[in-house]
């Protein structure tokens, strides 16, 4: 294997820095391609959570400033996993110095941002992604594929949710590595960005544009400690509930729902498509499976099916084990990046970019105004 | 056994007439209070249909015009089973005459018929209840008797929907014994009335009042031939499909959504809960489990548990056969049955009466004009 | 409808006397035929107790003593619901008496009853029954049909079992109207004769004869107060749970299982079948599903679909409601009711008769034999 | 981090070695002891074989001859990933060696070998492992946590199955880098020691020894083609099915079963375990999922609950990701192995050891010689 080296610099440690690393090892070892990823890289404000993180990851080297980076010539990728706020300076710097930049969903704060990010993006004429990475589940791909196969014929309905529960405590702080997810500021909205841009992203792959919608959203808990400050209390300004109801330009309507409080639910990112022939469910708490109804079924016999995608003809699945060995959450981000390193090799484009991830920017915002605004209102997606 | 006679009169012998005549027989023999239902007369304007009905159903005695009924000594009970656009006239006719009157949901065409309808039986001071049996799967009824136990805490979030599949053909007619729910003019509304009725009025009994709203409806299929003049084709003025956004009184939001061409979804009323301490899922599909998320759970073992309501500790399960056996549809109108005679017999109510159907009515009207105007609007519910 | 009356003496009053009771009803007004069942006479001992039943069932008439039934002319059928130590005199007395007989499960105390009885019955040229009930889930008879047309192809594996909890507490005494199941002299044997005939009548109908097979019982608890005589522990002389590996005469091999100490498992008559070209699965506590694996499904969507049995072009399904609605156990019993109904006017053979009650009678005689004998042996079915 | 390294020859780079080698590395990342895997040699007959696996696997060396490895002093464990009938000669090679051992399943071809295994171990005082990695998914691990804390009391029930489908096709060969499975000479038995060895090890784990069984096993298909004599048919000497009924010490008894003819079974190791207070079951397939009857729950509120196992306070979940995302097939070698370092590091044993597998072989001998001689066979264990 005499594989190109695709130089990787990730900035950002926590979770998703976590799940980045994870993936592009897995995407080297089950993935052949033209190009290997290599961890080059590493950036952390703190250089001791820098070196710790490398050792345990594999990355070369570590950098606390990430500006640095971008005069490296033995970089070709810049990989973002820092809060939103982050994203768009990042990016259109990395752009602006000729890399390649991949980012970590919500494109940025809000569609302003996200408008500069993909015009910088254009005009660098440098590769982008945006890690929509739970498009790849094996069963949603599965049910891209079929879909577009005819699998459904006129579609209808979609609705949409995704359910977690981790911020009921009010005890849970507002600020630092997990937190800052409750906090405008660094994070641009709650669930809407964090949550349903996930949603809204599958949804929009497999059906097709959003173009009207009216929304509600909540803040349950309206106050809560700093974590940099316990002393003081601050005001929530995310929304911990998001729900919107929509019209495709298709003529299926749909419903979407985000949330963090939904007591018992996990992960529940899930969605249901009825179209005229049939109709399929996904539930990523139960990551390898598709639930389909074919109405073309013999009459006798129509019911739900789960679909177990673990055959290797089905989606990714010739890359892993063998049939009863299902993929999970990290490995999704493995797809993504072997995605990403294909297109180098071919050209083609398999991943979303940032202008993928600016239409789901633009519907986020659209969410935000309508509740806002309490009216419907026009996406300009089409 | 020497019960009192409740006498009945049956007006219609579609669907829920069957319904109704299963219910009584089936109240009779598996519940004992101090009344029986005698199914006295049966009410059909075709008089062979109206004996064989009899004959199947066991009713004494058959009518052709509603109007008799009314006049009668030895009818103490009205039960409505037309189409919608009667009920009015019927109950109204019915509570003028002393009768105590069950009408089938919704309770009326609109809620200007229903403020009607809930006056006369202020009025006339007589008994008066509406089908609302879904209320009555014993699940429902466990989830009720557990919220009201303090199961949930304080309520986040309740998503709610009543899928079928029946009208996606555009052959399916408009009119007749089945289809004049297509009809606007007999059945008022869509699915809105038809079902979201329904899921409606377990959501405000298991979660309280419905405050404001933002609705969407939707008209998949706008000709179809009428029944009764198959050379022409009608516009389809009923809403096909029909999703709102809610606030509820107690500051917990929602989702409802109900539609007749959601592919494989047969009878799927279904409802979840999310409160601070646990949640409920209910689908009428499985109609005999609820499911429970115990927060409080021992931290190690927490899930979502499957409670097959079969138990004869749980709501109605002691009259019914021994635990493996649950019960379905057709046994939640015996329940509502043995409500009512049982109500008879002490004077406590368990049934909704017509002021708990009308509440569910305006905000099924509220929604239909919240999709009109496309704006958010309040139900006046407090 | 002019119905001729098939004129029936029912014996006991437990819970399959109201079963039965049930099934007549609901054969009468859900299906029709050249015959309706007339709920004519029911037997019991305690005559209050008899008038009580009649009175709640619509029985026309009550008797104390069983031998008075068979001299009279207005008799038609005696269907026999009390403990298997009565069945065998009942059938033989009753079909010599020129009466039909039905007779709950299993057959008789033991294989050598149950060859008398169907001695007697050829003798007599008299229509039996074998109240095998659970055959008529309508998944159990969807599968039966499937199978029949090749859905299976060379057939592997059959296994099953029948699961239920309610003895586990030492408590429960021996003797009287449920635990009569009990006392190895009224039921004369425990779960092998009470449960598995049910799980091995279904098989052999779907997989054909056992031929072969080796056993192991146990009686877990073995003392239990007597019910008559609470004063004195008595011996438990029942098997409380029976397991057994066989062979079929198609060449596949199973595993069997019933067991009354399976916490959690209420009527869990479960069997899953595995062949060439598909798999069934089926358990009794999810009454209307039908699970069905078919290698013939397009290879990038194979998997287990879960047929709910509602559709009216599904078995027994065109005579109860509309599809989302799906039966329970009480309804096994109606379709048994008119299937033998059906079989008097069209003289087929729907029904099982004594003849195959008596082969899962053999394999269940066999079973306690292979158990006290700890060897494999053959069933002399082919 | 400076850890000691553990270094480790790999012998066999067939979809066991690849498991091991991704386990070994996610046990260095996710997982912190005091002794790293440190993968030093991958051995494989064919020399670019070898190379390619290790490039991708990242092992430092390859060889070709296991023998070679025994006299290097810079290798500490020899884990062994070839087929059965070379387990013995390399295993007391290596232990005679002064190394550590650990080896795939099932421990050797047979009882006679897995003695000589033992004993060698015994005289070395060296550490071994036998990979059992399926007892170490976490719903597995998390039932013996709560049996052993007392969830069940009495036990009376065990059943378990392991099913697969995909030696149903007649056209699978005999021998051959995955088809050695289905040579006797190679790999023993079928699916007695290739699955059924899994279940018992879990089942004996749970609930302790099985002391006597009687048997059954089957070949379906009789001739295969030999993958490297196309040309010849040989004769199949495996089982292709087995099951037993068995006795544990503590007194309850179980079914078990294992076949690769279960069509639409891909990997379902399954076990239900039934004790007075509860039940636990278990299935590969969704191997994030504990089912759970607590009968000490609220009356009112039993019912099976699914425990996603993926809170931080379940067994190895605090080494991944967050709660909503389990883990699956590969993670399980991943406890392992960690567990292997961790028993290096306290001295504890946390693992399997030769002595255990020789059980578990044991078991497995009884079943083979009770199916041949069909008789009730003692196991010896106690």
């Amino acid at each position: 294997m005499m594989r190109k080296n695709l130089n990787i610099a990730l900035i950002g440690t926590g979770f998703m820095g976590r799940m980045h690393s994870n993936a592009y090892r897995q995407a080297n070892t089950f993935f052949t391609s033209d190009h290997a990823a290599c961890t080059k890289v590493v950036c952390a404000r703190d250089a001791g959570k820098g070196r710790e993180f490398a050792d345990r990851w594999g990355w070369q080297e570590t950098e606390t400033d990430w500006r640095r980076l971008l005069d490296r010539k033995d970089i070709d990728l810049i990989d973002i996993c820092v809060p939103n706020m982050l994203h768009r300076d990042i990016a259109i710097g990395a752009l602006q110095a000729g890399k390649m930049v991949a980012t970590e969903k919500p494109l940025a704060l809000n569609a302003q941002q996200g408008k500069e990010m993909v015009e910088a993006a254009a005009k660098s004429q440098k590769k982008t992604m945006i890690w929509f990475n739970q498009r790849r589940f094996p069963p949603v791909t599965l049910a891209k594929q079929m879909i577009d196969g005819g699998a459904l014929g006129r579609v209808f309905h979609y609705r949409a949710t995704y359910l977690q529960d981790w911020t009921i405590s009010a005890d849970a702080p507002l600020g630092g590595s997990t937190f800052w997810r409750l906090d405008a500021k660094e994070a641009g909205s709650g669930v809407t960005g964090d949550l349903l841009a996930h949603t809204l992203d599958i949804a929009m792959w497999l059906n097709g544009p959003v173009v009207e919608l009216s929304a509600l959203t909540r803040t349950f808990i309206k106050e809560r400690q700093r974590q940099d400050d316990p002393a003081t209390m601050a005001k929530v300004e995310i929304d911990d509930a998001s729900q919107c109801m929509v019209r495709f330009a298709n003529g299926s309507i749909g419903t979407f729902e985000a949330t963090r409080y939904a007591r018992g639910r996990k992960n529940a990112n899930c969605f249901e498509i009825n179209g005229e022939l049939g109709s399929f469910c996904f539930d990523a708490e139960t990551p390898h499976e598709l639930r389909f109804y074919n109405h073309k079924d013999d009459k006798q016999a129509r019911g739900w099916k789960t679909i177990s995608v673990w055959d290797s003809n089905q989606p990714y699945m010739d890359h892993w084990w063998v049939p009863g060995m299902g993929t999970g959450y990290e490995h999704t981000f493995a797809h993504a990046a072997a995605d990403f390193l294909a297109d180098l090799g071919d050209g083609k484009k398999r991943v979303p970019d940032f202008a993928d991830g600016q239409k789901t920017q633009i519907v986020c915002d659209t969410i935000l105004a309508s509740a806002r605004k309490r009216e419907w209102m026009e996406t300009g997606l089409a």
